[in-house]
Order: structure tokens, then C-alpha cells, then sequence
């Protein structure tokens, strides 16, 4: 396996509401979910490269509410919130995801941890409550941003494992 | 039509995940437009009989928030939150729905007011990301509370246009 094949994602579309992304992490699977549900790890890893991301709330329990907001390296900024409907260590978060953006527009992201032994699969299943707006997210570029934050997540897990 | 018809609420299942309220209201519709989104009389309506709401949030524009905690007659309490999608006065308003005690789950509800008149029909459609979201609000005992609350808002126009 190259290092190429081991850290491309795969973007399915499991309904007609839902996209599904999966994603195999060269750590074990609780230095992975901690990594998700750290706020002093956030900054490190969430967003694409160029993104500084702020953490303004993350209760990381079933009911809390999470809110980042991303400064850009253009000096612009933008936020995102949501709520943790799930906290299951190590294996499972279930979590609403709303873009200022789009405030009103909520969609639900399942992400499922799965012990591979020393590696982690990472499968993220989000549904929206229409196709429009499954539609919109996968036309907007998340693509790429997606990439760019697993492979610095990758990096912050090659450097905690060096630590 | 007697009275009872007069106030009598349908409700319908436009889909498996949506839920549908159509009830005219005693008002021309700028006066019930109104009262859907005005933070002082919102205690005299919102709830069943026994309830008195208190309105914690309530910024009535696109990407609002609202935030609303019930008080009922037995002392205890119970919060419910959302954001504004839309809000287009006289006609329509979106936002979305959440209860404290099953946070995550979030629907989104269109209000629509017809004008007919010196009456006004409000059609309320209620869409899930789940059937099963849908089917456990209707198992919820809404049915009950919601015409008590729109018995509610009856008085509060009569004593409004008495005034």
C-alpha cells in the first residue's frame, strides 16, 4: 500500500439525503477519538490548511454544544456550531453540524471509530433533511477542504505518536 | 359552522417524515403574523393552559436564534430553542425546532398565512431527518397540546381586537 492509497478518503452517496466518508488513520483508535473531541487539538487540525481554527464552546457531552470559528488566511472568518447528540468513547459521535452560513439548514453527522489494530477507520455518514441540501454541501467545495484537514490530521497523529 | 368547527385543527402526513397543522385563526393576518413574532405577548399563548413561557431569545430575523423555557403549573420546567431560517412578513416563516430533552434532533417548521380575509388559515409543515423523529412527536401527546395552545392564541386575539 502506497502512502497515497492509505490516505485517500472515499465519498459515497448511501440515500438520496446522505453523504458518507470514509477514512483509514495510521494511529490506534482511542488516540483518534481523542483527537476529535480535544478542544486544545482543534486548532491543530480542523479546517483546511490556511485555516486557524478557534474553539468558542465545545461541551463535549450528550446535549452539549460545540462552536468553532475558522479564521481564514485572508483575514476573513466564518462560523460553524452544532450539538453532540451522542458521545460513546471510543466508537461513536453523533453531532448536528449548521453553517452561518446557512443558519436553519442542520444536518446530523454520525462518525463511527473502528479499531483496525494499530490503524483507525474514520466513517463520518451525514444526512440532511432534504436532497437540495445534500446537494449543495457536496457542490461546495467540502471536497477538498475535507482532504486537507485529514492529511493535517494525519500530521498531528505522527506527531503525537512521536511525542 | 359552529365554534368548534371554527377552531378545529387538522392534522396530516404529507410524507413519512413530515407532519402538517392547518387551523384558521379569528384575524386578519397581519395581526396573527404579529403575534407569531412579538416576544411580549408570546407568555399569554405559547404552551398548554398551565404553562407560562418565558422567551430567554427570541431575534426575529434570518439566522436568529430563539430560546423559550416553559414553566408548568407543577413546578417544573422544560426549554425548547431554534433558529430562523425565514421570516417574511405576512406570509411565511421558517425555523427550526429543538427540545432540551432530546438535543440533536432538530426539525425545521414552515409557517404559511393565508389571508381570507378578516380570517387567516395558518398551514404549519414540520419535516424530520427520520420517520421515526416524526413518529415519536406524534406519539408525544402534540395533538392535545397544541389545540390547547392555539385555544390560547383564540383568546389572545379576541382580547386584542377588544382592545
Amino acid at each position: 500500500m502506497t502512502s497515497q492509497e492509505q490516505t485517500a478518503a472515499t465519498i459515497t452517496a448511501p440515500s438520496d439525503r446522505e453523504i458518507r466518508i470514509e477514512r483509514e488513520f495510521d494511529a490506534p483508535r482511542d488516540r483518534v477519538f481523542a483527537v476529535f473531541t480535544d478542544p486544545d487539538l482543534i486548532a491543530e487540525w480542523w479546517g483546511p490548511r490556511g485555516t486557524t481554527t478557534e474553539v468558542v464552546a465545545m461541551d463535549v457531552r450528550t446535549g452539549g454544544d460545540w462552536r468553532f470559528v475558522a479564521h481564514n488566511s485572508d483575514g476573513t472568518q466564518t462560523g460553524f456550531r452544532g450539538t453532540y447528540r451522542e458521545i460513546s468513547p471510543p466508537e461513536r459521535i453523533v453531532q448536528t453540524f449548521e453553517w452561518d452560513g446557512m443558519p436553519g439548514y442542520v444536518a446530523v453527522e454520525t462518525a463511527v471509530f473502528e479499531d483496525l489494530g494499530d490503524r483507525t477507520k474514520v466513517t463520518t455518514t451525514t444526512i440532511f433533511h432534504t436532497t437540495e441540501e445534500r446537494d449543495g454541501m457536496l457542490g461546495s467545495g467540502m471536497e477538498g477542504g475535507m482532504n486537507e484537514t485529514y492529511e493535517r490530521l494525519d500530521e498531528l497523529l505522527a506527531k503525537l505518536a512521536a511525542g
